[in-house]
């Protein structure tokens, strides 16, 4: 089957043995079905950090039937979805959480709200939709059960988005306004936006956090780490295709005091 | 096989790589083995907090062998013990961690002390006995070695218990004095025993912690979270059925300051 | 197939989804092939560590292919290299990391510099070696592809080298000096090297730190904990079979003060 792989992405952590059980309900109800963590430790509840880790593996997988679980909304009103991108399956809360890696995935073709309780666990608990509703509903799909079985279509419209991060070259002062979309584990600062010329034609940018007028470092455009001095900031393309701040063998999101959600400007010095 | 499916649960962390090293023995041993890793974050040698996480995950998965190791004893005389419940096995130390999955799996129908040192690995280590001698019987056993092979049988009775949480509820207060029985990681508080009545027929209750006679929070009786304000205390049934306290998008343990083994009054207010 | 199994370790942590991203990739390439994680929770960059946690692990697994990646160098001219030890492969940077590992599994047999791009990800990025380049020449190799097509050969003498751990005995005060090799999750402390005479011959050794001349405390030789009483210091020979120091149902790191790279005496007292 081609979508006998689920691909499981939460913010539960690992100390209560939640993602363990989702293991075990797959087991259940799908024992030919393979699961591969993601990650489990998207940081509490943050949206955002979520979208973009699922959004970043997508292409990375063969076709799967996504789970993604970041859901601040658990027992409001929120609806439970599953869309469609090509030949994968994407299920979690309609918050915005699934729609970037959809798009990178092809974009939306169908969406389904999971109305059909039947597929549901059969004593399914308010509050834990991951394990009663959503891992449930990937373990059928992932069987080969079709998908316009989970509930009723909804139109891709009225899905619940993600506001755009902020990026804005201004082209008098040479200056891109960008917003931090992602910081790693190992410190480098992803930034929404692009620069309007290739990194080989500009010289380093000067680079100022927030409001502040003070240049807090220079980034020299660079493709290996080892193009700047160990310390030093560099501008380049990280392994997601976005422009982004490192520091070579250091931490670029320390230099500059900067997380997710933060603005930085680069401007370009010739 | 009905038992070719390990659940595995540890305080081992992921640092060390000891996990890893025990997934590689089933693999020696086992190849069919599929292993599922229900939590290795379990707070080190913490053997309550890690009973909770087996029995909540138990009902949950295929008929399968458990190993669950959390020892503070460890390179003491404390015994290996292999407990069978219905179709599923436990494996793990004498000190208690396994009774409460084996009793929501049904009940110990048989017990055998882990005896039989040929099942062992052949170099065994006194200090790492998940790696030598748990991993290796339950492999053993879910590759379908009989149980009784695993050593010498040994009395249901003659088991390590874990002390009976604390629970009473006083009619002429109406106050349940409970001890925290676990925390999870979004801070919800899991109490033992429960209130006389339906939740539907009883008023906000008064919650207070320890001795203190300061009411530090009323809790409204709720099956979803957004029925009381963000920020406000509920008080509910949660994922695994039992009477709990939470905070709408926060922290119950953070608004309450307690942590599993606390004690924790409920004063029904009519 | 002997080799459709591989082992996985690097300093990714799970916060990012880049072990996910990883798995993707070996699912992509080779769906047959099984990965286990070995650990992805080295330090950052922490080379020594992921070495000792590689070799430790490597004795208990089937013929696999191993893939560690700690790599403060990435994005510099370091190589990437593929070791032959027998029926198992390790492939990663070539900067110490793999070395005891492939010593412990016999030893070093045929090295390859990876510099056949055909098999690395199409759009091949320079900072994200493991995704791009490491992971899928192992899931190649992991499918049966020839070792050989992996790049050009390379002498074994030309691999890059960790320094050997000190360790020093000295007849006369009857004291090993002896670099800390390991400290793991439960505190307890490796060193290296090794006394002269078995631990049943001799009397408890007192312990100093670094050059200081104060007995940090003494360590009774022991095969289990339990034989010193709680609290107190042993010393053992670990789960490695390496001489190590632990505290009965405490933490040997905190104790002594010391982590990997420190330096601790022992001197025997008879």
């Amino acid at each position: 089957m081609q979508r006998s792989l689920i691909a499981f992405m939460t913010d539960y952590g690992h100390r209560d043995g939640f993602v363990g059980v989702c293991h075990g309900v797959v087991a259940s109800l799908s024992p030919e079905t393979r699961v591969i963590d993601l990650s489990h430790d998207v940081p509490p509840q943050d949206v955002r950090h979520g979208a973009v880790v699922l959004a970043r593996a997508a292409r990375h997988f063969p076709p799967a039937v996504y789970v993604g679980v970041v859901d601040p909304g658990v027992g409001s009103a929120r609806r439970g979805i599953a869309l469609r991108a090509g030949e994968s399956v994407l299920i979690g809360p309609d918050n915005g959480l699934l729609v970037p890696a959809a798009e990178r995935l092809g974009g939306i073709d169908e969406v389904h709200e999971l109305t059909n309780s039947s597929w549901w666990l059969s004593d399914s608990d308010l509050t834990f939709h991951g394990r009663d509703i959503f891992v449930p509903v990937a373990a059928r799909i992932s069987a080969g059960a079709p998908l316009e079985s989970a509930g009723e279509p909804v139109k891709p419209t009225e899905l619940v988005r993600l506001p755009a991060p902020r990026a804005e070259f201004d082209d008098r002062t040479r200056t891109l306004t960008a917003e931090v979309t992602y910081v790693d584990g190992f410190g480098n600062v992803q930034l929404a936006g692009e620069l309007p010329a290739t990194e080989d034609s500009i010289g380093p940018v000067e680079v100022r956090v927030g409001d502040a007028t003070r240049v807090v470092a220079r980034a020299r455009p660079a493709e290996v780490f080892d193009e700047v001095p160990a310390g030093d900031l560099l501008l380049y393309h990280d392994s997601d295709g976005r422009l982004a701040l490192a520091v070579n063998r250091g931490r670029a999101a320390d230099l500059l005091g900067v997380r997710g959600g933060d603005t930085v400007r680069l401007e370009v010095t010739r």
